[in-house]
This record gives C-alpha cells, structure tokens and sequence, in this order.
C-alpha cells in the first residue's frame, strides 16, 4: 500500500492518495492535480476512483480534473444531486489492489457527508485507517452551522451519532486522516499535529469528551463561524462540477503604467508580500494577503465577478499564487505588475509606508496611555479564549460592513494570531479611509511571547 | 539592454530575448513560452514586439501565444500572405527601450525571409547584431530547395544577394544571431559553435569563401536535403496561426494493459530511452526516438491524424517528451505507460531486446567477413563526406519507402552519427519485420574515435 | 507540534523531525543533516536533542553532524560505552517546547535499544506517539541475532518483554514510529505501508500474534538474516563517531581512458543503471547496483579500504550515488565516468550485452526443457515462503562465496524479488567467468503477476 | 567546441568553460566550483587547463579547487610570484581538443594581466575569441590605479599599448570576452550588455575612442576608483593560494534569543533583504545589504576577522547568501536567525522601521523647502555624471570615515543608483546614531523616470 497525504498549504486542505498492484485513489482531491498524477506514476498506477466526503464548500474540488486523466469513478455521498459523478449505494465497498474501502455515512457537518473506512487485506482484516472528511479533525469536529440556525440542532445532533456511533466504534488503533489540518475555516480548533488516531481523539479531542448528547449539541450550537461569501460560489461548483482549470484566462504582465491604470479603475489589487515588507512600501489601495494566506483570506475580500491583479515578492511566487486564487476558484486574475514592487517605485510610481507596531510598542503606548484604538479581527472563538483589554473586536470577515464602529482618526492597532490578517485589516482600513491604521507585527503571538496581560 | 539566447534542445532552434527599459521584444519564439515570461519579470518588461524572421516550417511559431499576454505586435517579413500579426514596411523601424531594430528583406532560404539588425543607442549608432534567421548560420548559409526544384536557381540567387549586398556588408563587428544551431534540418552544417560574427563567418564559413555567384549557386544546387512530412503542417500552421497550446487534449496514464491494447490497435508508441537502454528491454513495435531527439526526428515517423504513445525513462522526462512534440505540432498524444518500462516487464508483459553492436565489433565483423548488411542512414551530405566502405545508404526519412531494397534475413547493422537515428532505423525495421536489424552504438562517431577506414 | 518523517530511499531508513515553540530535535538523523537543517528553519527552531534508538548497524548516524550546527545534545540507550553524547538515565525525561519525552529501554535487537514516548502536553496527558527504532517495525518486529548464536536466545527473551510488557502496554491508540520501513535489511517482512498504530501491530503483526513467549522465542531463533560485512565497520563508526562528511575525499571526473585504467587495475565500479539499461550495453568488470538500491546492496560487494568508481545514468543521479554511498560510509570514491556510459562507447571503449530474459521466456525455457540453470538470490525467508521449481537458492549476500555450486558454462538465470539483486548477481557472476549468466527482468514479481507455479 | 560563460551575480563576473573532444577549460574560475563540474560532466570532458588572466582583487579564484577535481594545470601571467600553479611562457600555446589557445601579455590593470586568444581549427586559422582579463570590457577598460598613485602613469601607458597594440589587431570580428560585467568594482562604465566585438568597441567603446595616448593616459589618471579594503585580502589569497571552501566553518541556526546576544556583543548583523522589506522591519544595529549586492557591497563593511551572521528572507536564499560571501573570501559566517524575521518579532524581540522615501516624496519635500540632507553615496563618476541640486556626496565605501560631515539631526535622504547602496548607507548611518537616515526607494532611477532636474 501506498499512501501520501496532500497538504494545500494555506487552505490546510488534507486530500490523499492511496494506491495499491496499480491502481490508485484519490480522496477529496484538490483541483491543480499535478501532484496525484506524478503519484500515480511513480506507484506504476492509474486511477480508479476518486472519493469525496462531502461537497466542500472553502475549495474547489478536483474530483474531474482527475476524471479527465483516465476513466476514474467519482463517489459521494447520498442524498444531494451532485450533477457529475455516482452516489455511494449501501453497503457498497471498493478494491483498490490489496485495499479495501468501506464507507460509513457521517452527517452533521452537511448530510451527504461520509468517511471512509481503509483495510490493507495483505496485513489483515481490520480496519487501519478512516477518511472522516469534516465530521472528526484532530482536536475537534467539524461545524454543525452551514445550513443556518434552523438546521443547527438537527446537524449537531446528526454528528454526534455519526462520531459516537459510527467512527470511534472503529477502534482505538484506527489512524483518523480528516480533510483539514490547523488554520482551516472548518474548524476552529484544529491541532497544529497531523498525526492522530481514533483513541488519541477519543481521550484528547475537547469535543469527544462531551459524551452527553444534549450538552454537545449545546457546545455545536453555541459555536460562532463564520459563513465566507465565497463558499456559495463553492458549493454552487462542487455541485454542478466546476470549471476546467485549462479554461481560465492567462493573467498578463503589467507594466507599472498598465498597473496603475487598473489601480485606478478600482480593480481589486492583492500584494501578496509579508506583512513587514509592505509596511515598508506598498501601492494605496492594494490588499496585504500573504502568499499563503491567498487560499484562506481571499473569499472575504475578493469577487468571483471582478478582475483581480496581483502584486508578488518574486517570479517564483507568481504561479503560486495564481494557483491558490485558482483553488478558490478565482480564475479571474487579469494580470500582475511585471518587476514586482521595485519596478514600481524605480519608475517612480507612489508607494505608501506604514509605521508598523510591535508588541512591545503597543504595550508601551497602552502603559503610557496613548490614544490608541486596538482592533482584535480575530474570530469570535480566539477573540473568547482570551484578549488584550480595552480591545475592540470584529471578525476580519466582517470588517467591511462595520467600519462605523472604527473611529477613522485615531491611530489604529489591528491584531491577529500572527499579524498576517492584521495586516489584511490594516490594508483594507486604509483602503477605506483610516489613514492611521497599523498592524501589529506577530500580534497576538508576540505579545504572548512578551507574557503581557489577557482577559477573558 | 538584456539578451538572452533561448535555445530549443533538440530542434537546435534558437529564439531571442531583447529588453531595455521596460520593453520586450521576442524574435522567433517557441510555442511553450514560459521562458519568455520570466524573463520578462526578471527585466521589469512587458512584451512589445515578436519579430519573425520568415514562416518556419521546422516548428510552430509561439508569436500568437506571446500577444496573447498582452498587446505585443508581430511583425512577419513582405510577400506572403500570413493571416495573422503585421507584414513589415519598407523602411520601417522599432525602438525597444534604447534600443533601435531595423529590417532587410534577405529573401533566399524562403521569400519572405527578413534580418533584423539591432542597434544599442546606449552605446552608438552602429549596428550590433544582426537576426539571420535562415538566412545565416554559423559554418552554414541557409537552404534554398524548399521551393522545389523549378525554384531553387532563383532561391540560391536570392541568398546570394541577401548574403553578399545585404548582411555582410553590416560590417565585420557584428555579432550573427541565426535562427538555429547545430543539428537543425535547417542548415547540415551548422557548427556546433554558438558564437559568431559576420567577420568570422566571411573568413571562415565555407558557403561565403565562394563569392562567384554562379559558383554559389551551383553549390546550393547540388547540396541535397531532405523535405521532411510534417514542413507542411508547420508551414500551414505557421502561416493561419497554429491553435493556442491551453486546447490540447490532456496525455493519460495508462496501465500495462491499456498500453497494449493501444499497441495491438497499432497506435504509433515512441520509446524516448537511450539506444541502449533500449536495446536492453523494450516492447516490440515501439520506435526508439530518444528524448532530446524528439523535435528532430519524430516528424519522419509520427502522423498528425493519428494518436501516439508515450515511454519515458522517468516522471520528469515526460513533461519534456510531451513538450518536445507539441513544438512540432503534435497534439495528438493520448496517453503515456505509467511507471514506464520497469511497470511493463514486471507485471509480466513482454519485452524484446537487441544485441547492440559497437564500432568496434562491427569492424571484428566486417574482417572476419561475416554476413551483415550495413545501412547508413545519415544525411546524402553526410554520406558523401565519408562512410564506411561496402555499407549501403538510406536516408533515415526514407527508409520507410525503400524497405525492399533491404535483406530480410541478413543481419543488419545500422549506422548514424552518434547511433541515435541508427537506434530509430533500427526500431523501424524490426516493426517492419527485419528480425535481425540492430543499431551500432555511438555509430560514426565511435568508428571515427576508433581510426577505423572511411572511404568517401 | 511539527513533525516531519525523513525516509532515506534503498536505505529504507526512517527519522523523525519533532519541533515545538522554537525547539527541535532529530530522532536516529542520517549523515547528511541538510534536510535537517531546512525543517528547523521553516519551523523556526533550533537544534536541541538527538535522540539515538541504538547503535545502528546499517548506516552512518548523523548525530554528531547535527551536534555541530548547534549545541544538541546527544543521547543513547545505557549499556555501551559510546564515545560521544550523554546515556540516558533512568527516568529521564526531556522538553521540546510542548512536548514531552521519555524514554523506555527497550532491548531485544541490541541491548542498549530504547524507544521514546511522545506526549503533546497541548493536547493531553497521554502518550501519542513512539519511536520504536528496530524493536517494533510495521508488520515485523526487529532481529534477534545481532550478537550471534549464542546470545540469541537471551536476545529474543528480551525482545519479547520489551515489545509486550513496554510498548504494547502504552495503549492501542499510539503511532507507531519505527526506523525502517520496507525494504530495510533489518526486518526481513516490514510492510510496505509505513502508517500504524499499536493497536494495528497488536492486531496485525504476525509476530505479535505469538503471544507465548517461548514460541516467540523460537520463531526469532529460526529466523535466517544475513550479516552483511559493512555492519562491523557501521557499527564502529556509530560508537566511536563517525568520521564529518566534510572529510570525505572528492570524487573526481574521469575520462573514458583513465576510466578504463581504474577498470584494469581491478578498481570496484558501480553502474548504478537500471537492469535493462545495464543489460543494454555496459562496461565488462563492472557491478550493476541501481541508484536507490546502492544504501542497500553495496554493503555486499563493496570494500571501506579500496577505491570506488561510478557509472551514473546522467549529472542529476550523481549527487545522489554518492551521497547513498556515504550514508554507508563509503568515503572512498575516487571518481565518476564523465559524460557516462554514452561517453564511453562513444570514444569507442568495448562494451557488453546481456540478453535479458523476460519471467515469460524463462517460462517457456523450462516448459521446452532447455538447459537453464534457474539462481534464486533472494533471503532465505523470501525462498522459503515461495520459489519456481527446481531453482537453487543462494543467497545475494554469499553468492562470492558459493561460486563452485554454479555451473560455469550452463545457461545462469538469475532471479530476485523485482530483477534489481537479480542483475547485480548476473554483473558479478560474469565478472568471474560465467559467461552466460543472464537476470531475469522484474523476477520473482513478474513470475507472480504471469500467475506462474510456485512451490515451497 | 562548448562555450557556456558563467556569470556570478552580484559580482558581475564572468567565468568562462570551454570544452572539445573531452578536454576542458576554465577561465578565471570562481570559487563554487559546482557549475564547472555540471558543464563538464554535459560535454563528457574532463578539466586539462585553468587559465587566469590576471591575480584577481575582487574575489576569490577558484583555480586550485579545480585542479582537485583533476589534474587540471593552473596557468598565470608572467611577473608575479605566485605560489601555485604555472607562469605562461613566451610563445607557449595549449591545445583543447581541436581548440588552440595562444596568449598575449597585456598589462595595464596589473602587470602580470594576460589576454588569451581562441582559435577554432575546426572552423579554420584565424582567432574568434579574446578573453581580455580586466584590459578590455564591454563599454570600458580596465582601471590602471590599484598600484596607487605612483606607478598610474605607467599603467595607463601600459594599458594603452595592450589595448591598441596587441588586443585591437586582432579584428573586429573577434568576440571579446571580458572578466566583468556591469556593476563590477573593476570598471565604472561597463555596459549592462553582455555581448560585444572588437570591433564594436573599437567603434564604440569611449575609452577606445581616445587614440592619442598622451590623452589616453590622462583620461585615466583622472579616474576616481575606490580601493576596498577587501582587495588587500582577495590579493594575497589569490597569490598564495586560496583556503579550500571545504574548510569554511559551518554557519549554524540561531534562535532569537542567541541572535540578539550576538547583536549585543557587536557581531555583524548582514540583513539581505530588500529595502522596502528592511525599512518595513528590521534589527536595530543590522546592516542592510541585498542578497545579490553581497558579493559587491561586503568588503566595504565586514571585516575578515570579526565573525558574522546573516538575516535572509527564506531559507532558499541562505546558502545563495553564504555563497555569496564565501566568493570574497568572507568564511567567518557563524550563524543565521533560524526563521528570519518573522520568526524575531513573532517572539517579541524589538524591530525598528524606516519611514522610507520615494523619488517624488524627496522632489516634494525640495519643493516645500523642508529641511533634508541629501546624501548621495555613489561613486565620484556616478556623481560627476549629474546628481540632485544641492545633495552631498560621500562614496558609499568611505561613509564610515566621513560620519562627522553629516548632521546628524537632520533628517538624512541617502540616495544611490537604484537605492540598494542608499538602504545600505541609511542602515550604517543609522547603526551610528543618525536616527532620521532614511533611503529614498529606487533612487536615481526612480529620480531620472520622474523627469526631474539633474546637475553637473
């Protein structure tokens, strides 16, 4: 048996690829599938079937992109009209060589959501290791909100039983393989480790350790997330089938005279450099989404009907980039400043700085009580968990819609876990008007490192 | 000013880079043009200009693929009726940035054949260096049979004024950049130096010593080349604009099973291992065409209405492969072996080898007077300049046609420059049924290294 | 927590890279730390343990090269005298940032094996993970008789409590991290999968299926392993320290004729091709050991105290060749053939063919009765689960010393598990005389998947 | 015959490998031999000869770790007492397969300076190449004070008769092959070009306009050259013979925690990354020299004694930045920060920002009369060349010794060609005391697109 695990970084999307006497699977793969087929190659295999746990909803799934390399099935789950692909039929199972695969249906993240359950038969008849898609993560499970409060009670119930009931009775041994790691929108409390089993989750995993029905359904009910605009859009295509990535349009070299012109249409303009490195100099008016954060961040600023232009540190991080939008399924990047930034401003084109912030030095101005308004666009969760005081706090993805609440003169501290959405916050304020908006740099995690005070 | 020389391995095709000052201009590019694009980051550059030196007809011209990333114009030489791009003015000029390129109309190799002469305005008013595309090569002038027969005294004229009233005079100082190198069908005694100028080629290029115009073109006359089948479709496609390479069709894994039943319904297979490695184990019915040897020879084989097949020796070469053949043109690829031949003999299906003869043995052979047929299929220019005496000569492209004039039975040894068309040939004759037909490693090359006789 | 699995091809080796808040550490690192070095940065840690399983017999430990980036700390299991580094104590126990180690003795395989437990304060109180070096591997456990005949009785008894009473106790929940995988010299059934847990092993391992102890005992003692000649001098450097990779001489270029100089004066060369490539035409006198199988084979051939050349497939694989080379601490390469074997028969140097035979001819020879001497260089444990009739079985390890059992003038049929020890055993018997010994491509693999007979 | 040229960026210098039939050559080799080593191995040749032009001042030769690789011969110009290698003799001349080299002595920039002359006997008699040292670049010639005031008469003179009597007879249709590009410490005026004739500089290059040597001379002593403090050392290791890199210390990961210790004690802190990135975020005390200026602004401020550590972006530049540095000579790179900056200020270790300039935020503040000290640190040709009305000029290599002409309370706009050498200068300054040094991004060229006034 051979088996990889596929990490997208930034969208901390987990697919896999198992193969086994030449044939190969793919579960929940993603949609640049490069990878899987040079996988697929060096296990002398091609691919049979690809396997979905559910119709995801933060990317674009690339379930035909696999399809179109061979004669692979494609499988999901019951009770949703997937216009492409086969529904799983009761009690049906797969061989993949040695393998086998069963599969369990999980509902309570959405309800055609399934998992599936790996056997290596040249080892023995046991389960080894179960595919749980969105209902079981290492260090929690999968929200119970996407199809809204009316619903909430019925999913966080549905998953209770399908966790309970269903995968931990796998066994303690079984290897958990869930479909996103640490920093996804899909849960808020993913470990950092990628390495779990069904008994590590069952003693260590918070939620697990709400074995009373009713209390967790409470705990799922009570959870706050948030519904990114763009997982329509995601839904709508895993739905219907998404577009062929080889039918995107070209994003083009721009000069900075071509740049700008676009710049001053009002064409979205992403600058997917570190946050230090645009504080130093960056073009009024671009967002500050960090080249990985392209996949996690992009849905709550960007729009599927706009042309997007893109800003990169260098060449290599071109195409990088460009796939991350593509995986969100933002085919429309019309182009990217040719030189990057210091073909900018060696053309003498305006670049704007930002005084950054530290921890220590937003400590200093709060202990020499400066006149600061600190803005925290953390999600409601992290922001719970605990906080600077006199911090005022709205979700990043929400910040658009409440910038009444933010008073536009006075100098600004946006903060984060890490200082990346702060600097998201910071670009998207100034872009709005706040002149003196700053991030913090490292944000919260700096001033934890520092051991400076929080409140709950 | 920045230039790069972008080389095209295999088809010994060379296309170039110019930029200064945030503009670009490409001359003669490729179809994958990835390159050009980095370099065009890497100089701050968007693109301007594609210059063509004529219609080739040796590989698909990339000109509509670079417009496509922005507004650059293509530029074609006078007299042909090109449904794409601009046909140059009398007197026309460019500015790249400080730079300065200029045309002559350098007819010849074909009618509208141009040279592009670029001046550094940074430096001076003279010019510098000077495009020849076919016109001239380093050791080499460029053909002028591809008219035919009835056109070829006027061709050679042509070449002759283009050469001797229209690029020489340029002056000895400037640098000669020609549209291929060594190895080309283009030109058969192209050096393998790629560095020259026009006073070294009036010194030392053996077509230019010949400055009696009668006697030049009696030379090209005389010289013999072959008109390979697929100059047609490069010269169509070249000419209407070939179609954007996003539209090909996707090559596919295919098991040793699927592969098979390619190779039963005669599904044309191309092995791009080394000579010997396929000597070692291959399957029988597939042509050796190594890797690298692609863009050169798989037009004398391949067709562009039927589907082919792919071997490769490793996972990176197949991305390679497949480039190399959409140069030609050839889109039609449908599939590749996964996990290449080692995937094929272990799952038990059939390999055939050959005991590969070197020089040296083939000379044992030839004293002890044994029974072999030797067959040269280098070049007619190649072939008149020495061989080895008592062996028989067909051209590698036309061997197909000129099977009859083989024995059957007779052991077969097969001879090139360095053994890979001797690979080809040998491949070729076995599919046709000459059992005993075996390629001589390093061929020529190896038998000259040995001192053995040549007779001319 | 960040963990990363280092897997170290041919060698099949496993480390472990764990990093927590800023601090790493390395478990059982191989002698070319750079991979290392890379995780640490991109986790932004420094080095601050080692932790070693055992002496290991199979390669050269990387631990001092680690030590030198920083200032890590080493540790072994107690009970022999290591030259360098700290022995574990009793009871100790070690924090990587949130992590938590402790270690178990664990002895069996060698005396002073230990495994580390791993526990994700974070997460919870329990152990999740274990490092269990050569005691415990995925579908085997390690071997007993490292300290010869006498002691393997002791060993085993050891094994038994080690793995039942220590690791298995640690709960069924636990990843199983072992330092090799399959393919390793050291576990003669480790499964091709490389995911586990204890409770997966507790179910599936066929030697955790013999929960007698003096039935264990037994099946250790019958187990046949070979010692292979390179383990002393392993073995010595890993407790002495073995010599910085810094040290090592460079391997030079050399020219067809110094090459074949190095050939005459008996110099060992190493053609690291693939079987069909090397049957396709090599060097007479040379070894045929492909690249990934050189950290596993060469330990049978090779010597510490003479030179070694090499024969690469092309630049790319050199890099790798002799790095493989190192990691079993042959230092001793004086030089590579320039421009490979193409260089060679190019210049017109002899070279050699083998007529591969294919597992379907070897059929037909046998069933048309031709003379055919069928050698089996597989282990002893492969042979006995299974081998084509009237074969003889020798093993690859000894055949140098078992020539007088082969039949000089006989037809040899070499076989192995997929064809690559099968080559080497054909390149060695040839190279002393039997002129007619010839691999069987993909081997005992082919044979299986043709569906041919096999006895036991 | 091969000819690849092999340019060290940052150091604009140019290497040459030529090769035919199996033998190699290099010309003025650096010190990472690896590319030399790749080229060899593609043209199946060994290395026979390394030729040096002169004793180079600006980095470090890589002749002897060449010579390792094989029994490569180091040759050298007559007059010096090197202690390695072979000096040149009257007449002598080499042979590189059907390559003839021949030299010709031409001093000028040092007294042991040779040219040496190519011939291609394939192609024919007469010479094709020339490459010319530090006599003749592209755009310039080379600098005849680094023998100090006393002997510029006769360096020039001696220059002067290389020049016309020896290097331009050769014809204008050789191809010059210079030991430097644009940006080299050795010439002022190189041209950003990379590809020239004799002819063309006969024609165009200024110097070479200057025909009457009395006029030559002066033009030459009134040149203004900075002797960095680097060449002293380049000089004698060039002499004795350089220290093998193998030796080098290995720089090792620093956490934060160590990395500030260092700061603290005054080691020097090299950031590479770029401006706008430094002036973001930055370690108070670091200078800020970018990744590819290292090989160029180094020896202006480290010392060969002091130890140092470096800041990169990403882990992929670390050993291009080591690199860098290891071809000057600079071994003593004891440590790195383990993730960089991020990794710094994530843990709450203090950064500093600079408020950075642009082009037409400096013209504004001119306008408005605010008050700034414009400090231009490029070299005195640069600055003779035209500069910003009212700026001062302190050359970027004496800037540590001219500290009390600046004011050290005003607010400083440093500016150089294109802002690397200005960011470098703002961190010095600032490491000094000069709190408000800022560097205006881009710089002249930035100034120049803007179209704003320059005077002489």
């Amino acid at each position: 048996m051979i088996f990889e695990k596929i990490k997208s970084e930034g969208l901390s999307h987990l697919s896999y690829f198992i193969a086994s006497e030449g044939e190969a699977a793919v579960i929940d793969p993603r949609r640049d599938i490069e990878k899987y087929i040079e996988l697929a190659y060096e296990a002398d295999a091609t691919f049979k079937y690809v396997f979905e746990t559910h119709r995801n909803e933060d990317y674009v799934i690339g379930s035909i992109e696999i399809a179109q390399e061979g004669n692979a099935e494609i499988y999901h789950g019951p009770g949703l009209d997937f216009q492409y692909g086969n529904t799983l039929e009761e009690g049906q199972e797969f061989r993949i060589g040695n393998l086998r695969i069963t599969w369990l249906h999980t509902p309570g993240h959405t309800d055609e959501s399934v998992s599936y359950v790996l056997y290596d038969l040249e080892a023995g008849e046991e389960p080894i290791m179960v595919f749980t898609g969105d209902a079981l993560f290492i260090g929690d499970v999968g929200r119970t909100d996407m199809y809204g409060r009316d619903e909430d009670r019925r999913m966080a119930s549905n998953l209770y039983d399908s966790l309970f009931n269903k995968i931990l009775p796998l066994g303690d041994h079984v290897i958990v393989c869930p479909a996103h790691g640490s920093g996804s929108v899909c849960g808020g409390e993913i470990s950092e480790r990628e390495q779990s089993t069904i008994g590590i989750e069952r003693i260590q995993n918070p939620a697990l350790q709400i074995t009373d029905k009713e209390k967790f359904i409470q705990r799922k009910i009570n959870e706050n997330h948030f519904m990114a605009p763009y997982f329509a859009k995601m839904e709508e295509y895993n739905l219907e089938g998404p577009p062929l990535l080889k039918n995107r349009p070209v994003p083009k070299p721009m000069s900075p005279k071509e740049f700008q012109k676009h710049m001053e249409k009002g064409t979205f303009c992403v600058d997917t450099r570190d946050p230090a490195d645009f504080g130093g100099a960056h073009i009024a008016g671009s967002y500050n989404i960090i080249l990985d954060g392209l996949p996690l961040f992009s849905g709550w600023i960007l729009s599927y009907d706009k042309p997007i232009i893109l800003i990169v540190k260098d060449y290599e991080d071109l195409e990088k980039g460009i796939r991350h939008l593509n995986r969100l399924g933002y085919d429309n990047i019309i182009g990217y400043l040719t030189g990057g930034i210091v073909s900018w401003y060696s053309h003498n084109f305006p670049t704007h700085s930002i005084p950054l912030l530290t921890a220590r030095k937003l400590k200093q101005k709060i202990e020499n009580n400066e006149e600061i308004f600190i803005l925290d666009v953390r999600s409601e969760d992290e922001w719970q968990k605990g906080h600077i005081e006199g911090a005022y706090h709205i979700y990043i993805g929400k910040l658009k819609n409440h910038l009444d609440e933010i008073p536009k003169e006075r100098i600004i501290a946006t903060l984060c876990g890490n200082g990346t959405r702060a600097s998201l916050a910071a670009s998207l304020l100034r872009k709005e008007g706040f002149k003196n908006a700053m991030s913090v740099l490292g944000s919260m995690k700096a001033w934890k490192s520092g051991g400076y005070p929080i409140v709950k």
